[in-house]
């Protein structure tokens, strides 16, 4: 783990140099355990020249064994901090995800010091993944593509959704699945996946994507609900798979019986989409064209008024970024004209939603390559009938 | 819900008043729940004088069916927010959960207020909970006590932690268990509870209680491993049911044969110093108080060195606030010099944790009542052996 801290640091040195900071807090702990390999309670101090040092609250001893960092120390006492950081006078900080109260107890710590966002920059870098990271994600990849490959002799007509949530959540987990989907967004959460099936899935949602689902209550208002699946519904299964951290997201199709010619139609358009995305993950490729490239397509299928989405609240992006949180850079969008760079890795997800007939889609997760995307969500897209 | 919701926002109007601010912008998703009944994507504006209005970025649909509130709307373009909001000069915000580039963002858009931190009026007012809202959690955590009593059915010796997790999750699930178990602080996460035994649960952590597990990875580091379950090791089941919502936590020991008399014996130490706390759970006990006086009772009985945590990491904690959150107000612990109301929703959970053998300890959740604490998680706190 050594090598690849020192790697990632230097790389954010650098960006840290270009912006003409003096050195950056890393105060996140899932940005704090990318830089140092450690999840512990701590803040990351980062310099623009020298070594980073990790000052830990809890717990320390922990944070010593697992940490790729040499410098670590006890988080250090109010009246310290000035002459531990004298000198320092422009700091980055991610405003993205830090709260107020932090902000401020920093600001209290070091009233000489401005604080820079850095939120981009460290987005940035997180989205292009490294060999060690891409080695873990294709492992999870093949580790969720199991758990999906249960999910047809779980599945029976008229159970709920939550039963067969249940089931398939106890699978994963017994594969070494941690279950914590981290998002980074402001009021965005996601607990492990979606079960849905017919209108449940159709419901609009705060979540920001195209399927939000019914869920158990208006406290918790995503995921399987209690309603039963009936035979010819569309049951869309979408998860995030955490494995050492790292997220790989995907969905199947599944039916008890058959579908009906219109949804198995929106069904092959949005395999259609994903493999004709999928081929064009390549470096330098803009983001922003590849989802209007797809929303053409669906447009020419005559599907645009239900894509990403149920009419009126149509999500406007394809695929996102994921990694340590399920809502990382680059995401496949409007507006988000940036070129893609190898390394990055992306889930692809066209799906329709039809308001009576409920949502139909796929989801897989790639990597960024010189010859277009490699999938690392292996198993098979096809729709399964039980 | 709408008295419901009325209630809630009369005691913020009210607080705001003593406080002399002109309103409140509520951001965060759970408090926005909290005051409108409905988890959309939104902004809660409450004027301390007048009615409450909600701004819906997604779904304005799903929260006009949901929300106890009668006036909703879509979130205001970036040009309206001068002319809605005009005149009020001092706002209240919850710092310790919002972003900075959040914060930014409303000074960017109302330049002339001045934005006040609110953090402690919403967690006070937060832990105080309605019949309404005592109704949900007596019903939880019975949920939760049924879930608990199927374990002594699925633990086997040999068995990994993690798969004991992944059935134990599964029984959660199905009797309508929500899984996302949300937390306040900046640091703070879990997912859904723990299942460790012997040294695996002896392990330092970064989390707030005395208990952390090994997990899975350095990435997710807490929880069940898959560490196997030997006779003789204590084996402490921790976990949080969410319903409608709001959570219950609770703990329970399990023991494949028979544990050794110095762990039972601190088994025992630890239900007294629940009974003697929950006992004292009545309006004006001071919180810090029944941290020492636990504290104390540990001592007496020759513990105190493994007291809430691992020595060298103990909390200085017995109970927390449960509700919405895992860690709501109040706390009782050193320093929290507040008095309990009537209607507080508190776990009590004394653990020691013995770095060779393992963590052992009991936790409840009460309500706090004239007559002391109400145990709404009714199941027996008897260790059992399978």
């Amino acid at each position: 783990m050594k090598e690849e801290c020192q790697a990632r640091i230097a790389c954010l040195q650098e960006r840290l140099q270009q912006a003409e900071l003096d050195g950056a807090f890393i105060l996140y702990p899932i940005d704090i355990y990318y830089y140092s390999a450690t999840r512990q309670n701590a803040a990351l101090w980062v310099p623009t020249q020298g070594d980073p040092m990790l000052m830990v609250r809890k717990s320390l001893a922990r944070a010593e064994q697992e940490s790729g960092l040499d410098q670590l120390r006890p988080f250090p006492r109010s009246k310290d901090f000035a002459s531990l950081f004298d000198g320092n006078k422009k700091i980055g900080m991610t405003f993205d995800v830090l709260p107020v109260d932090q902000y401020n107890f920093y600001q209290k710590m070091l009233p000489q010091a401005e604080f820079v966002d850095i939120s981009m920059i460290n987005r940035e870098l997180r989205s292009v993944k490294s060999d060690w990271e891409l080695e873990r994600m294709r492992h999870g990849g093949v580790q969720l593509s199991r758990a999906f490959a249960t999910i047809a002799d779980l599945l029976k007509p008229g159970m709920r959704e939550i039963d067969l949530a249940a089931e398939f959540e106890s699978v994963l987990r017994k594969i070494g699945g941690e279950g914590l989907v981290r998002m980074r967004a402001f009021n965005q959460e996601m607990f492990m996946g979606l079960v849905v099936s017919g209108r449940s899935g159709s419901k609009g949602g705060f979540f920001d994507g195209a399927v939000t689902g019914q869920g158990m209550s208006n406290a918790v208002p995503f995921g399987a609900s209690t309603k039963t699946i009936e035979p010819g519904q569309p049951v869309l299964i979408d998860y995030a798979g955490v494995f050492d951290g790292y997220i790989v997201d995907m969905t199947r199709m599944f039916v008890c019986g058959e579908l009906d010619a219109q949804l198995q139609n929106a069904f092959d358009v949005s395999c259609r989409i994903q493999d004709c995305v999928a081929a064009e993950l390549k470096p330098g490729a803009i983001c922003s064209e590849l989802f209007e490239r797809s929303l053409k397509m669906a447009e020419e299928a005559g599907l645009d008024g239900c894509y990403m989405g149920p009419p009126g609240e149509q999500a406007r992006f394809v695929g996102h970024g994921v990694g340590l949180e399920l809502d990382e850079f680059p995401v496949l969008a409007q507006g988000f004209d940036m070129p893609l760079i190898a390394g990055q890795t992306i889930a692809i997800e066209p799906k329709f939603v039809f308001p009576k007939q409920g949502p139909i889609g796929i989801e897989n997760t790639y990597v960024v390559t010189q010859q277009g995307g490699e999938k690392i969500s292996v198993l098979s897209d096809a729709l399964i009938s039980v």
